[in-house]
């Protein structure tokens, strides 16, 4: 057995307290907005570190910013995430994933490890979805799916994606080498923070990923009759609101009754929205997320249904449009086990759980064979200003990554 | 017995028409807000019908428009109601009900009849709370009521209620002047649309109002906690929109439950409202409207359980701040049988039921007996251009007030 690889985990927090000062909004949590000026010198930033341990760094044509380090085989394990944020975000959503991922890089640096593989480090641009874009361009761009559409996409500052990523460093108009080879990836692993507060509360310290829910959008129309709310008797009202009421607690019964794992009506507005009128209309914007396509598909059944009966009695029209689905995706079960052994290797209790959240491994996963470590949210929070994890465990989850790598770069029977 | 004196229908109807076409909104809908030059203007032409009928007009200190016929004792019988609408409002709301105690006044002046009663016709300004105000400025006016406080009220223009009263060509400076001398005033009778549904479906042509509801304001703010709606589980949420929906649904009980007429949940906002997280906060805007205070406090005492049952059973906290209390008014009994006598000698079918809106005589009643008479609305619509009602029953309407007025006018032995 060769001689075990530790990261430095100084190394590692020092790198992120670094990153977490680059933010567009000092003392609010971090704000990086994809292709912006914050975004682009937290590139640069890692891009430095980059070179510093083995990795050629280059920005291609998504602006995505990749780092190789060529292996002895021509063949390739790929790990990483994503550097922008939501607008007052925390210091750990995604670009956890590409400090750990450049750690473990550079800990075989240091000691002058060479893996059987090379490593490809990503820090994939604009995850989140910058001004009301869709997110995951970058992903998409290396899986070579960012066609014409996704580029004349216009953000609500009214630019398109296109000219964000030229304006960035990339180069849309030859979008197609930001392509990976992906016959020669083995492996993408991302690790993140879980974002949610399974881990948490189960006192474990990483979580084995099975795979990233889909995801099925829906936008529901509730139309009644607006009308004068001290003269219209209550049995010939068309209450739009009441109507859009059972709605939202069938939807949040979907998951006790159907079988999937969780079902959320996060948006809703009424017409006219006054307290003296019945209101007329109720807008109402749906999601479905399971593991499963199949779930899916039961619990849309099983909300139709729902709908026609409340449409029928209350007398009122729903108008329902089933929009956005991205598929559910697996983990690899090989790459699974690797977390698994690299886990338990360094005595750190573990639990399988999917991703309820979408991460750039769910668009990688479309053309190379993935895996995802998650480590613990403190309290379960993201997406704010104080989104924590132990650096322990911080510490530990890069170890973990490093390990899984390495367990991947060997040969499937040795491992 | 007297002869009968009959109203004119045409001109009744012909007055309807010219006052439609005074409109800030030609095509779409009558809008006079109160105050303004379309308001005025329709003021102004009352006013020369009134000069025709008898009737001396004079804008009063609080800008109401009141014409005065003074009988034989020194007492009076009031009738009115006003003429501002809402924005893109229709051609009956408050207008039908002045028009139709000018025809009285006319009616009576064509066959010189004389009255032992003075009559006093009304055109009360401001009655539907024109750019945000809070409405009925003109009755409260004749009842002494409108303070300082109340002319100090800023309008959605940043304009005061007090210059707006003198742009009309009131006396806000004098407003005590427009008080009227409530002991001589035996009665106040308006005649409105019903702006509801229940005469249209009953098939009656008149209602007999028994008075007008109460209406108790309440605000509610749902406390939950904001969470993504990927990674957290359904037993770990504590999903505001969810116990918003459970309320909802519960105040719409009460009328079912606790015997109060109506209850009704118009506004709803939440936050973030977007469709992928879990909403951390929402607030709702609720009325509570019945004729009985003690089935007010009632509902009022049960909705407060269920708070407390869905607070505690979805973790969520629920901040509750009881708003504005309009009391409710009873008609008095011997005008309202008045008003029975005069639709039954009119061979009218009339149903009796509460007013569920509220009208100037809500204010008037708070120094003299009232009464209100309703014609239909066709479909129950009003507050929007189609508001309308059959013109036999408009004419209808104008003879029951015109011989509730004579009925009153007796001595009660008489009657």
């Amino acid at each position: 057995m060769t001689p075990r690889v530790v990261v430095d985990g100084g190394r590692l927090l020092g790198r992120l307290d670094e990153l977490a000062r680059v933010t567009a909004t000092p003392g609010r949590g971090v704000t990086r907005e994809a292709w912006g000026p914050h975004d682009v010198a937290a590139r640069d930033l890692v891009a430095g570190w980059m070179s510093r341990s083995g990795l050629a760094p280059e920005v291609d044509a998504a602006a995505n910013l990749i780092g190789r380090s060529p292996g002895q085989e021509g063949r390739w394990l790929a790990s990483g995430s994503h550097l922008d944020t939501v607008v007052h975000g925390g210091p750990l959503d995604g670009v956890y994933g590409v400090v750990a991922a450049l750690e473990a890089a550079s800990s075989l640096h240091d000691v002058g490890h060479t893996m059987a593989h090379g490593l490809l480090v990503a820090a994939f641009a604009n995850e989140e979805g910058a001004r009301g874009t869709a997110g995951m361009t970058g992903s998409y761009g290396c899986i070579g799916a960012l066609d014409a559409g996704w580029l004349d996409e216009v953000d609500d500052d009214g630019v398109s994606v296109r000219q964000r990523i030229a304006d960035a460093g990339g180069d849309p108009g030859h979008i197609a080498a930001a392509q990976w080879p992906v016959d020669q990836i083995d492996a993408f692993v991302e690790l993140h923070i879980e974002q949610g507060p399974v881990l948490d509360r189960a006192g474990a310290r990483i979580g084995v990923v099975t795979g990233i829910t889909g995801r099925q959008a829906l936008d529901l129309h509730v139309v009644g009759a607006a009308n004068h709310a001290g003269t219209t008797p209550m049995d010939l009202r068309h209450d739009a609101l009441a109507a859009a009421a059972e709605i939202v607690l069938a939807i949040e019964g979907l998951p006790r009754s159907g079988g999937i794992r969780v079902a959320t009506c996060g948006h809703i507005g009424a017409v006219p929205n006054v307290r003296n009128v019945v209101p007329g209309d109720v807008t109402l914007g749906v999601e479905l997320r399971d593991q499963s396509t199949a779930a899916i598909d039961a619990a849309m059944r099983e909300l139709e249904a729902i709908l026609d009966r409340v449409a029928d009695l209350r007398r009122v029209t729903i108008v329902k449009e089933w929009g956005q689905r991205v598929p559910p995706r697996l983990a690899a079960t090989h790459i699974a086990a690797s977390v698994r052994r690299a886990a338990t290797e360094n005595d750190l209790a573990f639990v399988e759980l999917p991703s309820g959240a979408g991460h750039d491994a769910q668009v990688i996963a479309e053309a190379v064979p993935i895996g995802m470590i998650f480590v613990p949210s403190i309290g379960g929070l993201s997406h704010a200003p104080d989104e924590r994890t132990e650096p322990s465990d911080l510490v530990a989850g890069a170890q973990v990554l490093l390990d899984t790598l390495l367990d991947l770069d060997r040969p499937r029977g040795e491992r």
